[in-house]
């Protein structure tokens, strides 16, 4: 069951690396050359992978920066995908997918398997489940992470409406614990869990009191605004989820004059963000 | 401005063909060769677009039908926009993105620009303004359909929950056709349309009075239930949207035995539908 391997990962460090990689992210030395920005990427990436593979729970991909870069990015999604899972890594694809459910069908085909598979993928249900059931024939080997509460200032737009006095994010988290109710796994986690950002740690207790078997992936860290001690708050009774940090983690070595290696700053700030969590619980 | 056009296109033809190409749609004869599957899908998909083009007001290509394949799957869709463009088409991505500002701004970039430029995309916007913003700049000669109602049985999960006494979906209609009111164009109508399926007429005329200026994208018609009838209930006070059929046509020649070509076929299917939404305006 992969959320309770995560869940065992997590434990030792909740940190989730994404690769939200943007061209202009990379060292000088990794763009004087002739390959395709694709490529590029794909060495940068690569490097990362190999510098803190130990050091996190899992590595999140941003479909979206590969999709920016049309097919040169996608075959760098591809590879990257397939680098991370051959180092052993569990990797999550950010795809946010959500759409009926023959639609859904053909998603899960696209990202369980193939050129883009990978362990875990997001999915957005606004939709309602139709958007969710065609994966449910792949979880335990994969699993799901459901939006409920995003990380971005304008999520209250639709998710803070109120339903009965209480806001619709709630209504979703309702819905996602039910419908995860048949995947549960020996750590008492289900495959299919769910996206609550830390930026809003006072309204993740209630969402975790709606799902108790539920695992997170938690956004909003660093760059968003949330800190250690927002993170400490969520996980009062126990590591709960992993938390990702992308531009905090893959830009560490911008602006830096020393001589070492780009991945060294990135080794250290994934460490200081792993600590930046593990020292308040 | 796109939606200006695509409005005149639509009062010739509101059919918008859906190119939710899946292999085993293809006639046996296009898989007789050494090609991919997803060069065997651009044969097939660049032969309808060459028998229908003239009959529809716009193509829309789900893109998850191409990601099931791969980066074989993705060079066949970006050959089929560029195709469709090609022949004057104007052509929807069905990828119903949505992502906090950075992701989008990564995702106007891919679809908007590149290997996978269309003239429209779907946007799904449950993470709020934030996912839609990052597309502004690029409306006008570009434009949006953002989820307000789905065609699918369980849209109602989240988008019919009440808000103030109101389905959420009215949340939905209101709050973009206030995003929408800077865009405007000499049609009246703005370049960020709104997806209502036409599996429920009669909410659609609520939604529609919310969204004067608003121009839509209709799914659900054919395979999904959605009649010609009920597209006239719509369509009572004059055309204001496309209507999709992805399935209904393209499928249009499975099962025939006569020796016509399968463009005729869908031809057929589509000139069909396109009466059946007339006749009764």
């Amino acid at each position: 069951m992969i959320m309770d391997d995560l869940f065992a990962r997590a434990k030792v460090s909740p940190v989730c690396l994404g690769l939200d990689t943007r061209h202009e992210y990379l060292p000088e030395y990794l763009k004087q050359n002739h390959k395709t920005a694709g490529e590029q990427i794909y060495e940068f990436n690569k490097k990362i992978i190999d510098a803190t593979a130990d050091m996190v729970a899992c590595f999140k991909v941003q479909i979206a920066c590969y999709e920016a870069l049309g097919l040169d990015g996608m075959a760098c999604y591809a590879k990257t995908l397939k680098y991370a899972k051959s180092k052993g890594a569990i990797v999550i694809a950010d795809i946010k997918r959500g759409d009926i459910s023959s639609t859904a069908k053909q998603y899960a085909q696209g990202h369980f398997s193939g050129d883009f598979e990978a362990d875990i993928i997001t999915v957005n249900a606004y939709m309602g489940v139709d958007a969710v059931s065609p994966y449910y024939e792949y979880l335990g080997k994969k699993g799901l992470f459901v939006l409920v509460k995003t990380s971005n200032p304008s999520g209250v737009d639709f998710q803070d409406q109120l339903v009965d006095d209480n806001p619709l994010y709630l209504t979703a988290a309702k819905k996602v614990s039910e419908w995860g109710q048949n995947f549960i796994g020996n750590s008492g986690y289900s495959a299919i869990g769910a996206v609550a950002g830390c930026t809003y740690p006072s309204e993740f207790k209630k969402i975790k009191n709606l799902m108790p078997n539920t695992f997170f992936l938690i956004p909003g860290y660093g760059a968003q605004g949330g800190t250690g001690k927002d993170i400490a708050e969520m996980f009062s009774d126990g590591i709960c989820g992993v938390v990702n940090s992308s531009r905090g983690l893959i830009t560490a070595h911008k602006g830096k004059t020393e001589k070492a290696d780009f991945t060294d700053y990135i080794a250290a700030a994934t460490e200081e963000m792993k600590k930046d969590i593990l020292k308040w619980l």
